[in-house]
């Protein structure tokens, strides 16, 4: 079963060639399809509903801790981008410019939004007066574009989705406490949803975003162990809002200053969940953001009462609100296994002429291809533990993977040697100073991942010149 | 009641400035609020919830009829738009052209997506091959960008949010049926949802779709008797599929062209609700698209018992599903009473110490703030009922209003004349000579809004040149 030979071949092994068989995973599982424009990629229904999918899990808990959704312009203004320094330093380079509108040349180029803060932080300039209009809780759903040299598929494209919530405050308490509400937001949806765990932390100033004060991440372990940002959350303080003057009257009749934050997540999700999850059958998509969530192949389907009893087992599913779908095309049983594993299905149910006389149906998971017999009137209660003991076991086995790719150094010898044997995080105590984070950077191609939250200490002294530690860092290599 | 002048008398009355109207009510609605890119506005979240609810209806109609959604790539290469020639003809005078990448100049302009055939086509070139692919029913929610000279709010601006469908068939008749579905889908939007009579009609080849073969339309017409065009859906025959080369093997197995369509609607949906609806105290939402279907006014609020009946009222409603807030603000009823009747809330309940001693509250219509005493165990099924007879009765007026306005003529003095006095429709015959449709702009300064289906003949003569008639349109001024 599973694995009719002319359909599996084509995906690349893992262990050959992990880059092939992503790229290869993206587009046969018809995820994505290249475009015109280089660097942009067109996203396939079957990738653009799983990305639905998250946009409607994360939208919803957005809205509940009072956030409300805007539409902000496209371009922005280059003086408008230059607003303020550190920002613009950071994001210019590699901005997409309008310069001509129909036939005439623009007074003032326009950039294609790499990200909103500009935009928003002009908005707030104009609609905030007084402490009763605070706080301000915006998020949007849009495209983003920053022209990438190397592109990847949802790793690293030209243009991509995204939120990008963007928050007003009346004090730098508020503030903070709204960056680490949105990140453990995105945390519990990695860990709880996807079945992704990820290291909560605190980027430093060199990996911070432009113009924050202070970055958070949640970095997740992809099975080959590179690091991907999964989501940030930025406090900015009070930076943007001097240099846009967004003021408002507190209550003692003062005017202040307003603390702000942003965070997002985007379409490179999925490329983490694909790295995660997937195996060399193709994609495995956790329940939680499947398009399907439960594919049924009828057995012998020419027999009579096997599209019958299909067709009632979808329906009794489709009610209870789980995506379900039956595949009656004219392919064979293993064809039609081969193909709904590649496309990540977390489970299947076979049901042919034998299981329909005992009045049962054949479960089989995606991850682990576990079978199980499930008697027809318990289906919805064995398909929903399932789904949740799918996740739980998806989780279970990037833990692993994570626990055994992590490793820990305590001077530049060892550091140096685990980054040429291995592939994955390595803790490391650091002093704070940019020179050893470069240092590493050069000697042993590592980037650092995160500061984590109430991180244990390994040792006092710094990895790289032997001073005083401030911090346990995570080291690796990301995409 | 509802009248605090304070707050009323920002908005300019109808009758005095209907333009002026316009813009004070998407300004005092905090609707939009305008940006530093000349033409493109900000939708805040009361206006961005209106579209949230027409996205939410629309999304569940189309993907009922099997329609699956994509993300396209905002840029289109200069040769890409330039391979169908009608098509870059009507589009090219008004795009926004990126040319710069970070430092460097592009080799080949990129166009900001005005539309997206050329996109689809390229793609539909790529993945259908066979009659087995067919049909290919395919949308994508974005934004895309003209570069109008003069622009507003909702009704015309640089950047929109909209929905693309394109599909690809089989068959010319196969297209003409989904174009004219789609038609009919829109229209039973506007009419059953948005309370908004329409025209259902084809244009003339004047205004029909650059590239397409036949383009149909849904006009509303707005309360000053101009028309809008609230959504359209073309038929492309295989113009594009020849250009782009999409040609399937047929059963036969000989190869064919595929048959094309697209159909969109816009956020100027919501410029048209303001202007079909909406009267001097503001706005009037219709509930199916309204962020807050019913407010509560606490009355008295500080009174022992009120405010908890109040919340109790609320969470009756918002179980059953219904879009509810309560506004216990300090501001007083009356006040409160104007504001959100300003903002269009269809209904308001309002409960104090006399309702919960006789178990009952006062429920208040937006649109002829007909009062009713409600018992308060059945306030969700009265809330529900008044919803739609509310739909309804804005629907009855709107076409009072286009009944009303709807005039003809059988020769151009007759239509000069009316043109001059009345605000409205105007039916009459034509030709089909498009130098007749040129005279009547030119003479009366009217573009042919339709030819609308199953159309009665009032002569047998063109209102123009008195050769014989071909067809009945319908001509007016429109947004």
């Amino acid at each position: 079963m599973a694995n009719d030979k002319k359909f599996v071949e084509q995906i690349t092994p893992m262990e050959e060639d992990f880059a092939r068989w992503y790229t290869d995973i993206v587009k046969k599982a018809d995820l994505i399809d290249y475009s015109s424009v280089k660097g942009c990629m067109i996203i396939r229904p079957y990738g653009y509903a799983i990305w639905e999918n998250i946009q409607s899990i994360l939208d919803k808990r957005f809205k509940e801790t009072g956030v409300e959704n805007v539409y902000m312009p496209l371009f922005i203004p280059e003086s408008l981008l230059n607003k303020e320094k550190d920002h613009v330093e950071g994001f210019a380079p590699e901005v997409a410019w309008v310069t001509m509108g129909g036939e005439e040349k623009l007074q003032e180029r326009l950039c294609v939004r790499p990200t909103s803060e500009t935009l928003f932080c002009d908005h707030y300039a104009n609609i905030i007066k007084s402490y009763r209009d605070l706080p301000k809780l915006y998020n949007q759903w849009c495209s983003v574009v920053r022209w990438e040299k190397t592109t990847r598929p949802f790793l690293r494209s030209r243009e991509f989705l995204w939120q990008e919530g963007h928050t007003m405050h009346r004090t730098r308490e508020e503030a903070e406490e709204r960056t680490v509400m949105m990140l453990n937001l995105y945390a519990d949806f990695f860990e709880q949803d996807l079945g992704m765990p990820v290291i909560r932390g605190k980027k430093t100033d060199k990996e911070k975003f432009a113009g924050a004060e202070a970055t958070y991440t949640v970095e997740a372990l992809m099975h080959d162990g590179k690091a991907l940002q999964g989501g940030t959350s930025h406090n900015f303080g009070d930076g943007f809002a001097k240099a846009f003057g967004i003021q408002y009257l507190d209550s003692d009749n003062k005017l202040k200053y307003c603390n702000q934050t942003s965070w997002g997540v985007s379409t490179r999700i999925i490329g983490g969940i694909i790295m995660t999850h997937g195996d060399d059958s193709g994609l495995v998509l956790p329940p939680a953001v499947a398009p399907v969530q439960v594919i049924i192949i009828p057995v012998q389907q020419h027999k009579s009462g096997v599209l019958e009893a299909a067709e009632k087992l979808r329906k009794t599913l489709s009610d209870a609100g789980i995506r379900v779908k039956t595949d009656d095309s004219e392919q064979s049983p293993g064809w039609k296994f081969a193909e709904h594993e590649m496309r990540g299905v977390p489970l299947r149910i076979e049901i042919g002429p034998r299981d329909i006389e005992a009045n049962s149906c054949v479960l089989v998971r995606r991850d682990n291809r576990e079978k199980k017999v499930l008697p027809l009137d318990a289906v919805v209660t064995a398909v929903r533990e399932e789904m949740d003991l799918l996740t739980k076991a998806l989780y279970a086995k990037a833990l692993e993977n994570r626990e055994k790719r992590t490793f820990q150094a305590l001077d530049m010898e060892e550091l140096k040697k685990i980054a040429s044997e291995q592939s994955g995080y390595i803790k490391a105590m650091w002093c704070g100073d940019e020179a050893c984070e470069n240092k590493i950077k050069e000697e042993a191609d590592l980037s650092s991942r995160c500061m984590p939250f109430n991180a244990e200490s390994i040792s006092d002294r710094c990895v790289c010149c032997g001073r005083p530690a401030k911090a346990l860092v995570y080291w690796g290599k990301a995409y």
